[in-house]
């Protein structure tokens, strides 16, 4: 089959490689008939993520059809429609039982990292019954795959660990595909105003079509608009979509006394945490690796028409033209790029 | 009256100073039958808390009773035996509505920091309805004066922030009167264990006495007996009780994925929140100043004899020997001194 | 003044009565400009609750200006316009600090009830710093007034006490005016779908106009609905907003395993707990007086134009004519009356 | 193969039966070296429990050695010593992701029920990875089968779904098995005080034994002494282990407004539920199968000398003597019988 191949820095493709085999038999096999990349696949790329091996083929999102199953896989057989879960889960180890997947003692985030990932024709998904989900009919390609990583994301780790309640004012720092997810999951639950910050004018417009209410360009003091729309209170909620120490620390300064800050951010180095400011402020910051606990609800609200997906597909492509969306995709601010998405010929989902 | 006096760094001394008198209709005036020296207040000493003026008197915690109560305290009346809590609260402003009384709009900490406190035969104590809480007849004053800071806080920002459960593992960094306080606390929701870390050996000594179950010289790498003890995982619960950058960054490396470090110390400086760790692992950190909302909690559980109180006073003075009683406490690592506390000659607590 | 006055079942009338005046400094007198009447109202008229006394004023709730401010009140001056709590709550009782405000262990539900109440030209409110609430200007008195009782009530003992979660399935049975208030604000918190249950077309009508997504007749097999929905399992969340038995019961037969029963309905009669069913099924039957701890929360929420006041208001009317809208609002059957709301010639709200 | 069948009500001995055999590959065989008798038995004996089957096996509690496993089993292995729960749960249902385990969608209590279950010298046990738990070598067969069923049924149905905390005041009203299991769990979370309720003296000696502080015949008043030792006002949390409608009623009577009922009793009629009192009091009532998911806690606090287990076993016997057993446990108001353990002739446990 053909694959985006990882070969160390600098050095990938879309190539021959072999076909996946079952090796285990909780395993399945997925025909991949839609797939995006991730910002993690670019760190990858750069060699920022030391751990994923040459000859890897990359990719964590997709959505397919189960073409074979290990004889211990129950919840789904050949022929289903499922949607590839950026997280596989043993379902068993101490965390699984707990529905954290993402800390899975022998899963998480293995799909295109430490093993053979989504980015290809066909995948081998480990551990199928927790890892991947029936697809309502009504639900496209398209949108599943968003679902796959960058929704969840938002939702979990910035929306519910930032304890998002009615009435609230949330700022999401980082207006890029998840940030843009947290927004949009962050409108489920009513908050009063979502105040989105980011550098480009282009992903603050995309902010206000998700649900944004107001937009700061972070250049532009987003922390004295904060805290003007509160009463120079500061936010309930502040998200950190972005995964720089900048970010980071501006959201512990836009936070309220009592209010939470929810690190979604993949960060790559230290960030100063002011403990001389903030000892005394009652503040929770939380951190987290997507579960995916909430894929199934996500589902519904999807197939009920209630998440803005659309709005985050820029491109698309077939999926033979791997090499020329992850080009479009890394050129984001040229290209006006959320995300790219790739469909094989059987459903290419055409141009946006 | 006789109180003591702050004059600016290095200046202070027990003097004579004007009567307190009552100022707003919801003030309280008290006698005070036992006080105690914190922490806090040798950072003022040393100038380290700018806020507090020249001419104010020190302390924030006190056991005394009320001799003269405004027309809108309703509560209390004079005659009543009081616990002066170490945070004022309004009770009606949107924190206080919440129980968030640390972080009152108009009060919080404010006695021995921004008005008159309790180093002092009299204080006036305001929104006394909210400040003060009558004592049960079977709690003693050295008893009950441990109650008005440092067992709410350790109970508060420690124990319960920390999301402390029966079978837990808890690390407690800093065996302090307020780690002491936390550890006990712990104590009451049945972990599997506590590990008390400190640097010497005598207070980790007073951690086992209060129900420490392990205990670690910090300069014998605590993180491997945590390690050890957890098969690898890491401390459910980290709790920070010293306040210095190294304390906080060791309990963000000994919390399991999923785990709580609940920060208690007062820091000066900023800590390295290393993200690049820690995005990805589900921890949750908290910071806070205490609200004494769990007081008459904690006095219940005084009341039945349930809490280490005694373990934690090591010295005992007339209330008029404050400076030497400074002295002691300032040179705990020769002193051994936990909490001194001071009684007037009309409840003199004698030796311990 | 005139005012609304109850002098025993069946006899009640609009009336000159004597002005209210303060009695305690945390009192405050305000001038009527919108009230209502509740179901509530109708049952004291019956005699069945017999702890008003004949001579009280009726009505707990209302908008209006501030005339005069007790020395002790903070919050509120003279010439302030504020929405008049349903709950008036003395802000210092265990219950009030816990914000349980409807437990109040001096107030709670005490206007038209145990003291002169809101259906009046001017109204004495006791503790008026917890029992009043400023209005935001864009708020109007007809929009203001549901939000003293009935969309609290909805809110916090339906939604808020029932754990809405997003992607849930929600049952309201009953849609009168606290039913359509709990339809609204369960929205607030993106249910996959709402389901209302009454015995009136008109009814039903409305709750789809407020937000149900699906409308059942009482007499039509709701249970059925509710598990073909479902998939046979049941609603994730009852709400009972009737307050009879059948209603009641009904609602524990709908509701799935780990489920919610939240009762808001008042009810005269016991009704069957069917613990040989429900004792394995691990769910959680909540009651509840409101306690208006959202009132600010959902004041905000109307500020926005976030909830849908207007569509609970059947008819307007004149203070004066009083008893003109009891009969109107008694006679809902006929008349299709959900919330009637009466304005002085001040600000007299039109017809609708 | 040897095991105590029952063939109808009134019919039923210990006799030779089929040894079990694998049936799925998520199966394991246990020999069963200490096991014990529900009350739930003696209701299935009495034919109240009509979905049993005759010719089936009895039993849900034991503790054993593995010595087959299906070749999808991946926890345990032949040889491993191992508590079986009285829960079998297949991990992967929507409620078992949820760790609601007893309401398993294929699993649940089928042990002796559905199934053949533990009275017998061997069981087959399904899904056994999330059915049985390795055990502790500190924990006696004797200790650990009390933690296959009535510990984790007090602790999670009673103490954890009751939400007992630090400084409450906890009413149990039913000193059989599980409710002293629920008096002894609840001391993990230092209430203020346990008040324990039973018809029989030596039960409510064996509720002091294991910590309740007061204990009341159910013929004295329990009520009022409840109201005298909180001041009029009502427990925080009554917990329900009796199973009749009299002890719920009571239960809801006790309770303080804003309090927990939580009902570990099995029921086989309806309570009445007076909402005519109860819908303003804002108490939550929950009903529970135990999920087990404690049950990893549970022996570590067992393992660690924290649970008073051995209080609750009375009578032991050899496996052989399960008639005998079953009639001291019959007639426990005569024999005293608490729980009785029976051991094969291998672990012979001895007498008490």
């Amino acid at each position: 089959m053909k694959a985006y191949v990882f070969h160390g820095p600098g050095q990938s493709g879309w190539e021959e490689t072999a076909d996946p085999v079952l090796g285990e038999p909780t395993d399945a096999i997925v025909r991949v008939d839609a797939v995006t990349v991730c910002g993690t696949d670019l760190h990858i790329l750069k060699g920022d993520v030391p751990e994923v091996r040459p000859g890897t083929v990359l990719g964590h999102e997709a959505v397919g059809e189960i073409v074979e199953a290990g004889r211990d896989v129950h919840s789904v057989r050949p022929g289903d429609r499922v949607l590839i879960s950026c997280i596989s889960a043993c379902g068993r180890c101490r965390y699984c039982r707990e529905a954290m997947y993402g800390q899975c003692r022998g899963g998480g985030w293995v799909l295109g990292h430490l093993i053979d990932g989504t980015q290809a024709e066909y995948v081998r998904v480990p551990y199928a019954d927790f890892s991947v989900h029936q697809l309502p009919a009504t639900v496209t390609d398209q949108d599943a795959v968003l679902l796959a990583d960058i929704f969840p994301t938002g939702y979990e780790v910035g929306v519910l660990n930032g304890h998002v309640r009615p009435g609230d004012t949330i700022v999401v720092v980082g207006a890029g595909p998840v940030g843009l997810a947290a927004i949009a999951t962050a409108r489920l639950l009513s908050p009063e105003r979502i105040v989105a910050v980011d550098v480009t004018a282009a992903r603050l417009e995309a902010a206000r079509k998700v649900g944004a209410d107001a937009v700061a360009a972070a250049q532009e003091n987003p922390e004295q608009l904060v805290a003007d729309l509160t009463g120079g209170l500061g936010a309930d909620v502040a998200i950190e979509a972005v995964g720089v120490p900048d970010t980071f620390e501006m959201c512990t300064r836009m936070v309220r006394p009592g209010g939470h800050v929810a690190n979604v951010g993949v960060h790559g180095k230290p960030a100063t945490l002011h403990l001389e400011d903030l000892w005394s402020k009652n503040i929770t910051i939380t951190t987290g690796l997507v579960d995916t606990h909430s894929t199934p609800t996500l589902l519904r609200m999807a197939a009920a028409g209630r998440l803005p997906t659309a709005q985050l597909v820029t491109h698309t492509f077939p999926l033979d033209r791997m090499e020329e969306a992850y080009d479009v995709f890394a050129r984001a601010a040229d290209t006006g790029a959320l995300k790219v998405v790739l469909g094989g010929p059987r459903r290419d989902v055409g141009a946006v």
